[in-house]
């Protein structure tokens, strides 16, 4: 019954977003401060990207997951709570370094950037458990994930020097690992039968590809935006190589959902998540391309391994493994960023010269991709062992995918 | 009957909009013309602010009444409609002195933001009497507000030097108080049952949703536009305060609609109404945030008022002061602004060394306000008797808040 | 029956997309690199506009037929293949003649506009046989036009030293002429009756507004991205006009309208059709507009052609002509194109001091148009007999208009 839902939230996910917002607030208080030194002409350069990544971020995620058939305000709602959250979170937790040595947490444009990367990776988790959770639950995973992927970052730049640049950019595995492993632990024994409410809409399914494209199309801007801004060489190169891949990847979609459809159809669910596949993993190595053969080459793997990861694994990983992956982050992200580390490994050791460097780099760079599914698959496992909690109380499985249990709808009676 | 209202827009909208246009270009023939001396680099960095800019007059603020169940069309349709003959009634009002002094209206990028600032003031009034107009009646009531909001900056400036950037920031308190006063006037006595119409809809609701995420995302270009591009830090100190308070605003409004619900659920017209009111309240006293604890902390209290505003305000002034206000721009823009305003006093009184200095910017900016809630307040009156004139066709009862009464539809037979 | 197409896509479009796409990265392997000479200010100038020309030719074109009752995510999803694919082809082909003097395809932010700028053409013609065409036409479509609209460009440039800026910006005449001759070609009986199918929806009617509004907003970065980045004045004062003929046809739109419909109502498909037309005739003359009021003259004159040609060419270019112009693509883009081309050789006129230089103008003007339309016509006609093959599996009369031909959606049992 629906009372059952509604105290959580009142008793638990009201007081605890106030108790978060005001800590928030008390933490800036004492010490956050706006940077002073800005110069002109990178502001202008950089507020756009800025712009721009705030589309991707609160828009693109928010609508690709409105495809669910009554799930269209939650999966716009919370995901714009769980990012501006996250956002937070992650501007406060990144300035700890700061803060350590120079007393203040110093906010500008770029740790701004910065923060909503950290958010994006809390948004590819959220694709694996949309619909079977409560908001209460997606706070704390932001709370956790945020922390996780920070201290993942710290790890990878304190231990093997790994570059911010590089190591934001695996959030891509990250997420995915975090979302799986999570969705795992929260498994219900329902999602074996399927939920009927989990299937695309026609209607809503345009709100979803409204979404997608509008990812797609500022995907250039997520790849480039942690670029140098004194190098515009390599700014170019980082939004030809990843509009390229996305290009290719439009493509060889539209070809490959045709090929693994039964009836020869375009599947619209295949769209959603394979259209952005090649800019996925373009944006792992974009530092070492450098030429467009090899972007486009990424693309079309990434597009190809993604709907295939669609088409078979994601109902193999519910049936063999108790894995209920919603938004199948998985073939959107979680393979093509492993795509992209290979490539990456591919790419640097065709530069290399000779054997020792060469495995020295493998060495390395096998490193960081396991030091990041280790934390990944630790503070998951952590995460999912708090979620189960009966305290937070989860939706009832009738309850699940359906906007009726948390959100208030006038009764209509006129006929739209 | 239908026939009813049809000619009110075939003999009295048509040529008005045509005179109106015509008339415009007369005017540009013999006085307007594009400024010269343009910087390159300010150019580049104002374009995409001007974009953004658009984005929020005609995207943004459309979108936002779609949520009525039978009125998309009209919501976001007439609003453009409004919004290109305010902006280009705005600018020849704007060019007035330019024209006494220098015998011509100079156009540039700088002019076109301005009008277009003016036209949102006229946007924000729109959402008050949103369904119980005619088009004829906002086509008039853009006229007269314009008129209002270019004399109120110009008494403003006359009297008390205040300069445009904070003159155009009690836009929103202008458009609020304009919007209400012009329900007042225009009361009908069904308001009070209720029209059935007015509920929010599920599957437009999520348009709706659309376009308040696209207002809440290009805000920061909002606020920050007319700040000086040759001051970069200022700039920087605008995004960051805006994008900081709407970030506070998403997380407070999520919480203050459970708890101010019956049954603990999230209300979609609480987001639609208080996810902006961060933003609204910041833009006001941008001038004198210095730090981003001020900023957040206008922004929650600014979604608290609104949400309260929304929950108990509104019914109050509907049943109390039969003042039916269809989109709630009391709490979405009027406390809001309000609040900044408020803010903007402590914080420059916290700055004031000595009493005499304080007393005098405290009655200083009460003046402000009183002349802009003056001139608000008669040209809302003025507006609304010239438009209570049965000579305009209001729509019939049965006709309010439906497209059907100016939309053309074809019939259908197939299933959708 | 549903088998029928099955296979088309299967056998046909698949094999077709992946074997193109694998084509285009062997050439890219072979020929293709990225310019590395960038100037840091210019590209920050031209990488916001870049992605608003992303915003109108994959999202605002995509959406704008979104109309269509059952035909949503082919409008939308055909277009983004269609743009995706030709653009790659604009791109390899645009670079042919950099590849014979220098023996690589250099690639940059302008090859990509210029690239992107030859798929808005395809668009275009898209717009007049949607619904009529399977996707395996749309992409033999793709290919060729691109082909005749670059060959185009490179006869105009060869024979009469046409500026690239004013050969592209032909292309709306381009697509329109296209467009129609093919629609024209690949008649069927049916479309006199009329398709149910073909009229516009009450609810997906929001998406194509919203998609016809990105194109309305981004227009002026449409119009004024092939402008030389160094001469900002000729920037401001094309972004200037186009937006002022933009306002002015959103004013004029909704008069023409209520003027030309029976019982005085707005009709939505007028203003999806005629909301851009200023935007689009402003376009063509753009390098010689001078003052506001030109440019608000031509918005204006564009809007009223373009609404008459809407609401009496169009059936009865169907029913004397057999030409069934889905979109209306005439009177959005052909007839606003022709006045483009007409007030251009009027503003030149004006200009000119003696009547030798006069005559001289108009003869080289009209050359180029003459030139523009039989090519044009030349390759419509061409394309049409390759698409009239019934090897290609054309969509059976009942199944047009429909997205169940192409699309496969679940059967949902929930009520939505």
């Amino acid at each position: 019954m629906a009372p059952q839902y509604a105290p959580s939230l009142r008793s638990c996910l009201a007081p605890l977003l106030l108790f978060l917002q005001i800590g928030f607030i008390a933490i800036c208080y004492f010490y956050v401060e706006i940077e002073n030194n800005v110069n002109g002409i990178t502001f202008s350069s950089l507020y756009p990207v800025f712009q721009d990544l705030n589309v991707v971020v609160f828009l693109g995620f928010g609508f690709l997951s409105t495809f669910l058939v009554r799930y269209g305000f939650s999966g716009s709602g919370f995901n714009l709570l769980v990012a501006v959250l996250a956002t937070q979170w992650a501007l406060i937790l990144n300035g700890m370094e700061s803060w350590y040595y120079r007393g203040k947490i110093w906010v500008d444009m770029r740790s701004l950037v910065i923060a909503k990367m950290c958010a994006a990776s809390v948004l590819i988790s959220l694709g694996a458990v949309q619909g079977k959770t409560n908001p209460v639950h997606l706070v704390l995973m932001a709370l956790l994930e945020v922390f996780g992927f920070v201290l993942n970052g710290w790890l990878l730049q304190t231990l093997l020097k790994v570059r911010p640049l590089n190591s934001i950019m695996l959030l891509h595995i990250f997420g995915a690992v975090f979302g799986l492993i999570l969705t795992w632990v929260l498994y219900r024994k329902e999602s074996n039968q399927g939920y009927e409410k989990e299937k695309l809409s026609r209607k809503t399914g345009l709100f979803s590809l409204l979404g997608t494209v509008f990812l797609w199309m500022f995907w250039p801007s997520f790849n480039s935006i942690l670029v140098d801004f004194h190098f515009p060489e390599r700014r170019l190169r980082a939004v030809c190589s990843t509009y390229l891949a996305l290009a290719v990847s439009g493509v060889a979609s539209v070809a490959m959902s045709v090929l693994s459809s039964p009836r020869g159809k375009v599947n619209p669910a295949h769209l959603l998540s394979c259209l952005l596949s090649g800019g996925v993993a373009v944006g792992v190595p974009m530092s070492v391309i450098d030429h467009p053969w090899e972007a486009m080459t990424i693309g079309l793997t990434a597009t190809v391994v993604s709907t295939i990861g669609f088409q078979y694994f994601k109902n193999h990983m519910l049936f063999a493994f108790d894995c209920h992956d919603t938004c199948s982050v998985l073939s959107t992200h979680g393979l093509p960023g492993l795509l992209g580390w290979l490539a990456h490994l591919l790419l640097q050791l065709k530069h290399c010269d000779d054997h020792t460097a060469a495995t020295r780099f493998a060495a390395y760079h096998i490193c960081v991709l396991l030091i990041t599914i280790s934390t990944s698959l630790i503070m998951g496992i952590i995460t999912g062992i708090i979620l189960k909690w009966d305290i937070w109380r989860p939706p009832q499985d009738k309850k699940c995918f359906d906007d009726q249990a948390y959100w208030k709808f006038e009764h209509l009676a006129v006929r739209k």
